[in-house]
């Protein structure tokens, strides 16, 4: 299966930003790949950019499955389980990623439709303020981290695969564990996106607060711009992960608040805080280069190797007989 | 009183980053200003710049009593009350001002010291991550909004001396009260440094979340990076007013996390934190520059119309005779 110059075609299934932009990317990169979008407007606006975009996903699937091209499932999580089944009836075969901010809820749909053996998920960690085709770019995932899950049933041939589409864009690629993504995420994304509306109707009540407001309430609340729907939708399809991430930062509020209360000091927090904050400041991103795809524990070894901050910048090594 | 072509003479105490950038932006006006610092090093790192500073308090505040000076407050809170009594003991008749994050807590110590009549208060919300004389610029309060306190002993001319000073610094003015400053101070700048502690804690306690980490979490942790102890200082001066915003954001933070529980939904807090944010984005900042300093209810009326948004872009008019 090996073949270094061959690059697997493309099959994007969903025509926003995010696959939009993988789309252009990979053409880009000198892979044939094509796209199917449900709204006639993304499939027309995408051929009038001079891409192969198709309405009739039957059509899309059935060159996919002839093409043995990686199809990237590039929709909202509620339109997954339909498209799912319909990939499961006309391509089967196909390797299968998805480039969705929770990787717990698209593995349980995929495995629901059966095509987990296929499967790797994936996570580009990179968007705009902005959706649909239009807002697409080529480069919009240059320099960005990819994460490529690395759960115990994923194949190292389909890992490579999406690997070397990650690369092609430009990413840098974080390997991890879907419930260890969806941990952090958790933490570094839904709570601070909660913790920023909260920020901006406290501050909303009090009146003379936007008059006086400058950098600290502006950065803290940055995020609330964000479209009420996709917050929405990215907190609520994480929420395992993101209740107990809200109930440590509500403790530490209350404790900081108590402490204020009965001793004027709030020490505990903001030293802490600061060690955290400077701690990340430091944090070192090593590259991983010394983990072959397919050896004995090589999921477990990427996986320990992100969570080090380790990123993959170039191709790993493969063994192509699994142990 | 009203000579409009003279500029008054400026003795900051204290020339840190705050008081040593006023220093430096009162001489580049054209004024007669000369600073104190406690310190060796910061007295002597001014005069090597070219700048009149020394290290003896009493001829400083000799000096500014001989030139009917402003004396502008710039020390830490902790240093105000001997500051105060020194100055009461050697240059009482002198207008006062300060440059205090807080503002209800340096008028309570002004007021003990029997000094309240030539007192005004002000607050350039400005600064930089770095401290001391080195750190300061003379353009550090150019385009900063300045608080000049409205409270109800004002003087209107000291408060348009004050106005005066902040203005050749190239700051705009937002007038207002001590109490409501305090206030928006907490829900603005205060509460959102606790927030931005609580969530680079959180995170640091999920193994891949700095692995993970982008724009989100850094801006929702950037202020997190300040020095622990002006992060304290700042949160226990203003505990009254801080602590009901605290509350406020508990309570939010724990509805969302009831609402996601039990309805899986994060709708409220999302819906109003992004109308808020959006509200923060459109909020006008017109021109105040018709009310009268001295005429009956001026400091009501500019409390009002800072409250509104309204800043102060050059010196009003004055009614010599304050009825």
């Amino acid at each position: 299966m090996a073949r270094p110059e061959f690059k697997t075609p493309v099959c994007v299934l969903g025509l926003g930003l995010i696959g939009g932009s993988l789309l252009r990317a990979a053409v880009a990169s000198g892979r044939d790949a094509f796209g199917y979008n449900r709204s006639v407007e993304g499939a027309q606006a995408a051929r009038f950019d001079g891409f192969d975009a198709t309405t009739d996903l039957t059509e899309a699937l059935t060159r996919a499955a002839a093409l043995e091209a990686l199809i990237v499932l590039a929709v909202p999580m509620p339109a997954l389980p339909a498209l799912l089944t319909h990939i499961g009836q006309t391509a089967p075969e196909c390797p299968l990623t998805d480039v969705t901010s929770v990787k717990g809820a698209v593995l349980d749909e995929v495995t629901a439709a059966g095509l987990q053996t296929r499967f790797v998920g994936g996570h580009p960690m990179t968007g705009t303020a902005h959706s649909g085709w239009a807002a697409g770019d080529a480069r919009l995932f240059v320099g960005a981290p990819w994460v490529i899950s690395v759960d115990d049933h994923v194949d190292p041939t389909v890992w490579s695969t999406v690997l070397q589409l990650a690369l092609d864009c430009g990413s840098v690629v974080v390997p991890a564990r879907s419930d260890e993504h969806d941990a952090a995420a958790a933490a570094i994304s839904h709570l601070p996106h909660l913790l920023a509306e909260a920020l901006a109707v406290t501050a909303a009540e009090v009146p003379l607060a936007f008059a006086l407001a400058a950098g600290s309430f502006r950065d803290g609340t940055r995020v609330a711009g964000s479209a009420p729907d996709l917050v929405r939708a990215m907190c609520q399809a994480n929420a395992d992960q993101l209740l107990p991430r809200v109930d440590r930062a509500i403790e530490l509020l209350a404790e900081a608040r108590e402490s204020l209360a009965n001793n004027d000091s709030v020490a505990d927090l903001v030293e802490s805080g600061h060690a955290a904050r400077t701690r990340y400041d430091s944090f070192s991103r090593p590259e991983i280069v010394t983990v072959f795809v397919g050896a004995e524990n090589w999921r477990r070894e990427l996986a320990a190797a992100g969570r080090a901050g380790g990123v993959i910048r170039s191709a790993l090594p493969r063994l192509d007989t699994p142990r």
